[in-house]
């Protein structure tokens, strides 16, 4: 069976390897895409995309249902409009893998009622990168047994804001399965302030920031005798899109809304 | 509640670790140690132990269970003994943490069944080293989704034989849900032979020996655009004591028999 | 003083990067590129540059040195060219910034004689990544104190060739301050074939191939009780242009010919 | 020809392990301890070395040097002493390896003098773990040309200061070659604090702790498209015997005073 799929926000970063994804994946076609504006032309006709890229784009998602028949829209636009589009698709019994967080909570609550009612599968995943959802869950499940973590996360020089995102979603994941616990000796001090890094219930994070780097992230467990390691790298957006890939089968079989990569792995 | 240990190979390096570990920890009891020799002697006699620890040795299981009443019985002598003791202490309803390998499929199965029918924990922990079992669950869990696979361990250099038992281990465990898959360019070839390593359906395995190292293990999965490390780093014999506490605790919750921490965790 | 700069190979994978980085770079000036087409013609007309790069194509490099009098040339063509373009340039004065390897024995014998008569500068670089060749120093000097070495090589999984140019290269400049020895135990034995990597006059070379890899390598050493460890991870081309714009730099200050980018750091 | 050694602070933990090295060495014979008590017994009878260590201890310096005359004297005391009998031995020509730090400036200015003056060789080795000393000879040379660094040390959850004194010391070595610089973004900011971890004339120092590390430190250099890492792993205090053995040879060369071994590489 080939998975018809329609893609809102083709035309972004993401969108566009996602329609270079599902274009050339057995098993999916690429049926249209959802945008506001170039209603009526074709993705070949946009300068981002190879000639051959012949489907049609719709600015109006009943329309582009009725007419294309997407078993799955992928949308990988803005939090004001996945929120509409999503209520729009589930109410054609169209299953949803969206990429974007930012929903309200009655928002995600209205949503997870409607699919359970309507039997239709929705994946809301805030990152698409396997690997990295992988080590998050490795390391809450880790934390269980070796609760002595310490994390450092690793990004180029242009990145703004420390800790990354990834570094603190991961200590709150392990904050669920872990009591806040003081690590270090106790009369520890620190000769140049901020060496021991920031402090998440007594998880240590580092941010180390350089040219070069792209995005990385360790996790480290230290036991009597013994280190657990677990690291992941990502270097460039292609990470994301087995993921992508991944959710568009997975929602197929669902019959609810899912938050988090983490939770269908 | 205090957990009764006794302990079968007291006097071996990782029975001595055991002792150790158990005489100090809050809420297990060192109650008797089984041993062939030294018969009505204590702990604290033999040179290898503090004089203060005051545990007396038996030679006789049936004697030594109806005097000191253990809940668990640990036992890291040698397979041979290991049957013999664990089945008799689960006929008197003692709980045994097994560190041995090396029993026949017909013992194992007569244990099984045993443990059901008296429903009595026995647990049979080939590798102690939690972290290294995490590693192992990790990396089976992960190649489900990342099935590009290579293992890299890395031993001291007085090792006898590459690839290590646990780097064997992991691939095995590896391929209960991936199915063999060529790695590698189709086109590959080694212009020094060995450079690719050993090749267990398509994982490749490389080993390191050198001075100075201990014992250490890498399982690299790679997908587009991104890499899933998960290392572990055994420094010294303590590493196993985490999980031989752990399985003492998790044993007396058991009513069959388990084999392999991983199935714990 | 502002370093003038001709490139031939400009439209070339490494050719293009270098033109983009000697353009922005302060202290450099691009006044032309030399190829064996579009003579007459500007690099602005070309379609991977940008419309304002006004830069004087030259297919007679006579006439381009004659006309726009650069300080430096950068030859990033094929071995065939390079011999006859960098013995021209010497002839004129003009130093020499060379990216290729190669060079017959009796071509750099008669360049080195031509750069020393002379006193122009040139610098032949099979390798201009600064981290890269870094490590091998490095390697090399850490191998006099510490003669246990191991070699692990990651690629990416379309490389066809194992070990790698930079692992061999490695081994072979770590083996000129190094006496072949035997490394790890004198009854290692390889339970599954290759396990131990490839033999280089004792060190061990292991070639890792997973998709998301790109180019890595770490050197291992060990000595009782301690581990040095050398990684180098170059992630894209730009990885070059640092040592290439350095060597442009440096080559203003020699009156001889240099081999290798390692005999000028 | 066999160097012949004295030490003094062999009853101490390097001392002890310092006595079995140089036992057991090739080309090295121990023929004396100085102690401040015990004199006139001999090694075997103090209860931490063998039975068959047959050296003889002295309490006085200058007996020592006339009835064993050592080459070689290596102190493992406290600064106190060692001024003392770095002074003396020189006077005597007996060449000195030294672990101490803490000399004040007149004091080393002192021995430097007088090591010229008497052409006797003399080391002051404040790190003897040879690892460790190449790791920060290469971070200073790589500083040179990837000044992008960041540094992360590890140590066990025992360790009360942080960052370590070799983290502190690394950083210092590259200041000699390198600029204050700011690293990381112009507007960066960290949302929990610490997070980017000490400041050393922008280099950001990042203190691991964890129980089961022992001591480890790594050096990045971060560059377009590139990443240069240099890692020490020091495991047990073996690491440093190497180190002592080097000295040892080496100062039997030497007609002056060296401070740092990294000055000797």
């Amino acid at each position: 069976m080939t998975i018809r799929v329609a893609i809102a926000g083709a035309r972004g970063k993401m969108g566009s390897e996602a329609v270079k994804t599902v274009y050339k994946r057995d098993g999916l076609e690429l049926v249209a895409a959802l945008d506001y504006k170039h209603v009526g032309e074709s993705l070949s006709e946009l300068e981002i995309f190879p000639p051959n890229l012949d489907v049609p784009i719709y600015t109006n998602l009943t329309q582009l249902i009725s007419e294309t028949m997407p078993d799955v829209l992928i949308d990988l636009t803005n939090p004001d409009s996945v929120y509409e589009h999503t209520k729009e698709a589930m109410l054609h019994n169209v299953r949803t893998v969206v990429g974007t967080t930012g929903f309200t909570d009655e928002q995600l609550e209205e949503l997870t009622s409607l699919a359970k009612t309507n039997k239709v599968g929705c994946i809301i995943a805030p990152n698409f990168a396997i690997g990295a959802v992988l080590m998050m869950k490795f390391a809450k499940e880790a934390a269980k047994y070796l609760p002595h973590v310490e994390i450092i996360e690793l990004h180029h020089d242009r990145k703004l804001d420390a800790p990354s995102g990834t570094g603190k979603k991961t200590a709150q994941m392990i904050s669920e399965v872990r009591e806040a616990r003081r690590q270090g000796h106790e009369f520890e001090t620190e000769t140049m302030p901020g060496a021991r890094g920031a402090d998440f219930e007594g998880m240590r994070i580092h941010s180390v920031r350089l040219p070069g780097l792209v995005a990385h992230q360790e996790v480290l467990f230290g036991g009597e005798g013994q280190m657990l390691t677990i690291r992941h790298d990502s270097y460039n957006r292609e990470s994301f899109m087995g993921g992508v890939v991944y959710c568009v089968e997975t929602v197929m079989t669902l019959e609810e809304l899912v938050y988090g990569l983490e939770n269908i792995l």
